[in-house]
C-alpha cells in the first residue's frame, strides 16, 4: 500500500526549497528508533522505510508539508529524537518522516512554566531553565537526544518519576499546540486535560507543535552508587528511601549483580556479585542517605556531585531506565527486555514468584515511581535472555499470572484498551479530528485497522 | 511533692541577675498552654503553677540555671512558645519554667539546611530562608508564635505535611545540640536518627538548644478556598488533589459544612449547607486545581496568593490544622476535639462508620499528610460537642472499634507505646542519660511514676 513513486516524485518536486534527504543511508538512519531492543519487532519492522525524511525549519515549511502530504495522500510519520523503543516512529506505510529537530525554539518561560516547540531535545530545556532554579519534572535517561515533543507522544517518564510521576500526571503538561492533517492544515491550542488525550499516542491523532509544562524546582543531586550484598538487601534499602518523603529524589532504581556487570565504567566498584542501586537525591541529605545505607548493611559504593556529572559528562542517571537496557545489549546481543509493574504492597511476593518461574532467564531491573494516586509503586525493565519468540511471549504471560502488569514493548501497535500504548476513546475522537484522512503513520492503530489485529 | 519555697527562694538568689518572673499573672501565664482545648486537661491541669518563670538570655545563663536547679533538687520545664495542645509546657510539680524564645539565633544558613536556636519563632526562620528560595518543610498552623524546638518536642508537622510527612520524618532534622540536666551541664552534638529519639518528648529528655532541619524549595503559592455540595465531593475532590504526585502541595484539608461556619472571615464564600476545602498549592498548576474542581462539581469559592496572604497577614492556613479548633472553641465553649487517623485505603468507609455512630456529636475535619512510607493518608481533627468525660472517653473507643487511630489528645502524659506521645525505649533510654536526676518535668513520663498510670 506504499504510495506509488510518482505520488511521492510530485510531492518533492512541489516543494523543492525544504530540506529533503532522499541519501539513502539518511532515510535509513532516520526511519528507525531504538525497536531493535525487541528481536520481535526487528523481524516485524526490520526494512520499513520512508521515501523521504524531511526537517522544516519552521511552522510554515511544516504547514506546507502536511498540506502537500494530504493533496498528494502521502502518509506522513512524526519524528523527535528517535529514541523510542517500539517504533513509534518507524513509518509502517512509507511516505515521508518528519524530522522535528529544528522546531526547537523556546516559546516562553515564566517562574516554574516553560513553552516550547516540540522538537527541543530535553537536555537543551533542562539547560536553559536551570540557571533560573528550575529543572524538568521528568525525563528519559535519553534526554541528551530525546527531544519533548517525542517524550509527550511516544516516552513515559523517567528519571524525575519517582516524585512527581509519568510525564502525564495531571499537573505537569499544562497545554499543546497541534496542527490538524487537512489540506489547509488548522492550529489549535488545547489545554489539560484534553491536551492529555494526545500522550502516548505516537503522533498518530494530529501534530504537536508546542508543549507547555510546569517545571519542578532544582536541587543540588547527589549521585549515588550503592552495593549490597544481596538483591533483598537492595530492594529493602532503595524502596524505603524511595517512600521515605523526608528524602527529595530523582532516582531510584536497583539492578541485580548480572545487570551491574555491564557497566564497564562503574564495574570496578561493584564486587562480584554483589547488588547495585543507583539513586539520586538532595545533596543536603547525604547524611541520611548514609543511614539508610548503614541501616541495610550497604555501602556507597561510588559518589558525585550533579555539578561534577554535568562537568564530566558521566552521569549516573545514563545507567537507568532504558540506558541500564542499551548497555547491556550493547555487550550482549542475545538479551532483550520486558516492561513490568508490580501491584502495590506486593512487590516482594511478586519478584520472588517470578525469580522462582523465570529466575535463570530474567536480569532484574527495578524502577521506582509514583503513581497516579501518589504511591510510590516498583516498575521493572528486566533484561531477559532471549531464545524464541515463542518463549518471550511465555514469559510475558508468566508475569500476568503472577499478577504483574506487562506493558508489552514487543508490540509497535497503538490498541484501544492495551497496557501498552492508550489509545482510548477520547483519544481515538481525537484521532479522528485531527487526521480525518488517517496519514499519520497508517497501520499503527491496531484498532483502526481493518485486519483488526490487536 | 513541689519544692518547698525555701530551695526555691534559694535557687532566685543564687542567680539574681537573670530574667526572672515571680508576677503572679505572668507566671499563670506562662504555666500554661492551649491544653484549655480538652475539658479532661482543664480538670486535670488547671492551677498547675510554676514557682517562677525565667527566661534565659543566652545558652550560658540557661546552663547556670540548670545546674542551679539540680543543686537545688527544683524541677524544671522547658517551655518554646506555648502553643501545645496537651499541657506540653504545664509544670506538674512545680518548680521552674524556662522559656527559650530568647535563645532565637540563627547558627548557619546554607542551601537548603538551617540550624538555628530552640527558641526561634517558625515564622521568624521561615522569613529568614524565604529571600534566599527556601522554606520550613512542615510547621503548626501556630507558627507565627510556636518555636522550632517546640515543634520538634511536642509537636507533629501540619502545614507542608502533606509532601514532606511530619517533622519527625528521617531527612528533616538532621541534628540536634542538647544539654544535660547535671550540676554541671554538658552539651552534645546528637546526629540523626540519634537525634530524633528527642523528638516528641516534650522537652524530658534533654533540653535542646539548637536543630540543623532541611528545608524545601520555596514556592509561589495560591491559597485556595473550595465549595462543594456535599462531603462526599469534597473529599473526593481533595483526596485526588492530595494524591496527584503532580501538584506541588502545602495544605489539604477537608472541613463539614458545621465547622466552616466557625470561619467568621471566611462564611460569606460559603453557602449555608455546603462542604469546603482549604488547599494550597503552587500558582503554576491554577488550572490544573480548577479542572480537579470542575470535575468534582465543585467552585473556587475564595483564591488569593501567598504574597496577599502574607501582606494582608490573612492567610487560610491559619485556618487549618488547630487553628480550625481555635476558631470553633472561641464561639463555642462547648467544644472539644480528637485526633484520629484513617487506615490507608479504608479512609471512606471508616469515615462512613463513625458518622454512622456518632455523627450528631462530631463536626468534621480533615486533615491529609504523607506518612512515613509516603503513602497520602487522611488524619482527622474533628470537633466535638462535649457533654461529659465519659462520653469522650466512650467515643475514641467507638473510633478505636471502627479501626480508626486515635491520639488522645486528653491526656498529658508520655507513655511506653502509647499512640500519642513516643516513648520508645530508646527515648527512655536517653531520658536516663540526659536527665539522671528526673529533674525535667516530673510527671510527664507516666511509666516512670511509681503510680505507673499509663
Amino acid at each position: 500500500m506504499s504510495p506509488p513513486a510518482a505520488r511521492i516524485e510530485a510531492l518533492l518536486q512541489s516543494l523543492p526549497g525544504l530540506d529533503w534527504s532522499a541519501n539513502s543511508t539518511e532515510v535509513k538512519r532516520k526511519s528507525l528508533d531504538y525497536y531493535w531492543f525487541s528481536p520481535i519487532l526487528r523481524r516485524q519492522l526490520d526494512g520499513k522505510l520512508a521515501d523521504a525524511i524531511v526537517r522544516p525549519r519552521n511552522v510554515d515549511e511544516l504547514r506546507e508539508i502536511v498540506s502537500a502530504c494530504v493533496r498528494h495522500n502521502v502518509p506522513l510519520t512524526m519524528r523527535g529524537g528517535g529514541t523510542g523503543n517500539y517504533g513509534q516512529a518507524v513509518p509502517l506505510d512509507g511516505g515521508v518522516v518528519i524530522e522535528t529537530t529544528a522546531l526547537d525554539q523556546l516559546v516562553w518561560f515564566e517562574r516554574g512554566v516553560v513553552r516550547a516547540q516540540a522538537g527541543i531535545k530535553l537536555a537543551v530545556l533542562d539547560q536553559f531553565v536551570a540557571p533560573h532554579g528550575w529543572e524538568l519534572r521528568c525525563m528519559p535517561s535519553t534526554y541528551r537526544m530525546a527531544t519533548i515533543g517525542g517524550l509527550f507522544c511516544g516516552g513515559f517518564g523517567g528519571i524525575g518519576s519517582i516524585t512527581y510521576g509519568p510525564l502525564s500526571t495531571p499537573g505537569t503538561v499544562l497545554g499543546v499546540k497541534v496542527m490538524t492533517v487537512e489540506a489547509e492544515p488548522r492550529i489549535l491550542e488545547l489545554r489539560a486535560p484534553e491536551a492529555l488525550q494526545h500522550a502516548h499516542t505516537y503522533g498518530t491523532n494530529g501534530i504537536i507543535l508546542e508543549l507547555e509544562i510546569a517545571l519542578a524546582p532544582a536541587h543540588q543531586w547527589d549521585e549515588t552508587l550503592l552495593s549490597f550484598r544481596d538483591a533483598e538487601a537492595a530492594f529493602t534499602c532503595v524502596q524505603a528511601i524511595a517512600q521515605c518523603p523526608g528524602l527529595i529524589k530523582k532516582e531510584t532504581a536497583v539492578f541485580a549483580d548480572s545487570v551491574v556487570a555491564y557497566f564497564k565504567k562503574l564495574s570496578a566498584h561493584i564486587e562480584a556479585g554483589e547488588s547495585a542501586a543507583i539513586v539520586v537525591i538532595n545533596s543536603s541529605n547525604r547524611e541520611t542517605l548514609q543511614s539508610f545505607v548503614n541501616t541495610a548493611g550497604g555501602r556507597i559504593a561510588f559518589q558525585q556531585t550533579g555539578a561534577v556529572a554535568k562537568a564530566t559528562q558521566h552521569t549516573l542517571l545514563e545507567y537507568c531506565w532504558n540506558h541500564t537496557t542499551l548497555h547491556a545489549l550493547r555487550s550482549d546481543k542475545s538479551l532483550t527486555y520486558l516492561q513490568t509493574s508490580y501491584e502495590y504492597g506486593r512487590e516482594r511476593e511478586q519478584l520472588a514468584q517470578i525469580e522462582k518461574r523465570a529466575g535463570a532467564e530474567m536480569l532484574s531491573h527495578l524502577e521506582f515511581i509514583r503513581d497516579e494516586h501518589g504511591r510510590v509503586i516498583c516498575n521493572g525493565l528486566p533484561l531477559v535472555r532471549f531464545t524464541t519468540e515463542h518463549r518471550l511471549l511465555e514469559l510475558i504471560d508468566l508475569h500476568r499470572e503472577c499478577g504483574i502488569g506487562v506493558k508489552d514493548p514487543h508490540a509497535y501497535t497503538l490498541s484501544r484498551g492495551s497496557r501498552h500504548g492508550a489509545m482510548s476513546p477520547a483519544s481515538l475522537d481525537a484521532k479522528r479530528r485531527f487526521d480525518p484522512g488517517g496519514l499519520l503513520n497508517p497501520g499503527k492503530i491496531a484498532s483502526q485497522q481493518p485486519s483488526g489485529s490487536s
